[in-house]
């Protein structure tokens, strides 16, 4: 699978991080996350890095910290764990980290209290992310442990194998120039967002089976898709694949009843059957087929964690979806259909300070997805119109 | 394997680090060392520790970087990477180091240039270590990759098998309380390390095979052996196996010629059959019948690399020794002899600043094995008579 690695890390520092001479790269891996981890090493090196930093997470920790540390260490964090974003940023940089979930179920028997109380997602990283100060992306890092879960009647090697096939193909690593077709996609990205900035809209209106959900849209916060660049002019690719236009909405405006049409992985516990509903900008009620009790603790525990962050749509040209493959990490499964995101926004998006202080702010950030073939999307523009906005999976606005 | 892991585990935090409630520990492990990194944290969250950090080396990426970085990235540091001793050491924080080589041979075929400008030993741990100011230990870490090396007739499951059963004896892991029988162990060394001081001497005379090495010693250095207790208090034993009591001698008057009598690994290469001549102080010349290039080239490099910084004596009751087998491990190969050490001293040893300052001071510290049962060691006395120091592995001094 040597050739399947060396093309993802080429266009993961290629084009997705954007690597620069002479930058210092830190790499979040997981444990069988390594020969993805070292093919960006020499990736990163070739294009001039001095240093790539590879931290491998491992899940076994995780769960050794859960069932063994004392209560009051829980959701405690060392120092430099919360400097290092500041420290990257003023290095200016670079971030790259492999999705994919390292062990399924290794912590589905431990206490949910427990889990929520020591889940920190650390607001450093998501300042350095809103004032653009490192360039960074995140690419799937394919394992044996994933490949199992994705594929259960495959085993080890072979289950591997068909996951790298797939990320391959949703990745276009089967391009004759895989980047020169990311540059293509991305610039089809930045057109619809601009589109969606043109039309105006007060709101959006998702219906389908077990869906009718209204989101408010704030004037003055514009929608963004494909490239991102940094406060220091380096352009890079946030998400390796991506399919996605997004923005963050007025989360005091959002009403009605969703069914998630994935699941999800929350503190590496599956969600299934997700339905929230939502009165006055709040998620005021979490059921699931499985796994809502995590939820409602994260969502709980945070101040405006149960308001939106995020609504982001994602038409049916992409790769994902005509898969028809569950992957089980957010990065794929997000890219295959519209969703929203319960918890911290992008205050980037936010054309001065007085707006950007309306968007939602919280130290979480739960995406799950909500679009697909069925839920029909359409909008009322500020001047009061309904239009149609996605269709089928098709793009409507002019 | 998981009862020698967890008994291991249970001396590293329990005597080795001896790690006190609330602390942060960091501990250094290679991918290979995963059972006993896990061991280790549930151990040392059982005696209450907030966090345990396990960083996971990878020697591949070490290979990465050495093959593709540009030149004038090597031995660059992540400033993040040199602040940590000193972070760690202000919050009175714990360091646990896992021995044991991680990819035998994988470093061999590249530059010996390039992999000397990319050693970097950080002086900032040196400083935090002679401080007193963390309380740190050593313990090997078993992997397939070493047990293989060493057991090269074995395979996989079986040479680890081997491996744990030889470093269960070599940490009298089978006495029936390894923590009392390592205290009785210790107070055996504190008390040689006393005898030491108190006969006086002014130098040490090595003679053996191919050996006839005087080193003169200073007055004011003590010699030290068994456990350490950090400036705040807490007593810990750096080096579990430890069988040696050790000083730093005078870096001006080392004379003679010594061959080391085992194998030694620089920057994950061995070194065999070396053979040092003194002069002066300094090796001025280093041969060996397999790496003498590395060592020259990491000795040459820093300044004072070519003086002593150490001298440790062994006696015959450690339990390394009676095995026979060469560990290609610093840690359990000098504590089966006595042996000298290039590069850094240890000035907490010396009874004020200006006897300090006399002790030799470098960026390197790489140990060697000079001693054995065919090796005597006398020494003269500050007033001119000739003791016996060791003879035949057994201690001779009053």
């Amino acid at each position: 699978m040597a050739e399947y690695e060396s093309a993802l890390a080429d266009l993961a520092a290629g084009l997705g991080v954007n690597v620069a001479p002479g930058q210092t790269v830190v790499v979040n891996a997981k444990l069988g996350q390594e020969p993805l981890a070292r093919a960006l090493a020499i990736a990163c090196y070739d294009r001039g890095a001095h240093q790539v930093e590879v931290s491998y997470a491992d899940p076994h920790l995780q769960r050794a910290r859960l069932e063994h540390a004392p209560e009051e260490a829980l959701g405690t964090v060392i120092p430099w764990v919360r400097q290092r974003p500041t420290q990257l940023a003023e290095m200016q940089g670079a971030l790259i980290g492999l999705s994919g979930p390292a062990a399924p179920g290794l912590l589905d028997d431990l206490d949910p209290g427990r889990i929520g109380r020591d889940t920190v997602q650390l607001i450093e990283w998501a300042k350095v992310i809103a004032e653009k100060s490192v360039n960074w992306t995140i690419v799937p890092g394919p394992s044996k442990a994933w490949a199992e879960l994705v594929f259960p009647q495959l085993e080890g090697e072979a289950a591997l194998a068909r996951l790298w096939e797939q990320i391959t193909r949703v990745c276009r690593l089967d391009e004759p120039d895989p980047l020169s077709a990311w540059r293509q996609r991305t610039a089809e990205l930045a057109r619809a967002a601009q589109r969606l900035d043109a039309a105006a809209l007060d709101g959006l209106h998702f219906t389908g089976p077990g869906t009718d959900l209204r989101i408010g849209l704030l004037a003055g916060v514009r929608w963004e898709g494909g490239t991102f660049t940094t406060s220091w002019g380096r352009e890079h690719l946030p998400n390796v694949p991506t399919e996605e236009v997004f923005t963050s909405p007025d989360p005091e405006r959002t009403e009605g009843t969703v069914t998630s049409t994935k699941p999800l992985l929350v503190s590496g516990r599956v969600v299934k059957g997700l339905r929230v509903r939502f009165e006055g900008g709040r998620a005021v009620a979490i059921d699931a087929d499985e796994g809502a009790d995590l939820l409602r603790e994260l969502v709980a525990r945070e101040e405006d964690g149960n308001r939106l962050g995020e609504v982001a749509l994602v038409d049916g040209s992409g790769r994902i979806d005509e898969l028809g493959t569950i992957f089980h990490d957010t990065l794929l499964d997000e890219n295959a259909a519209s969703h929203i995101a319960l918890g911290s926004g992008f205050g980037h998006l936010a054309q001065d300070e007085s707006v950007a202080a309306q968007i939602n702010s919280s130290a979480v950030h739960t995406d799950f997805m909500i679009g697909g073939r069925d839920v029909k999307v359409t909008g009322t523009t500020r001047d009061g119109r309904d239009v149609p906005v996605l269709i089928d999976g098709r793009w409507q606005l002019p």
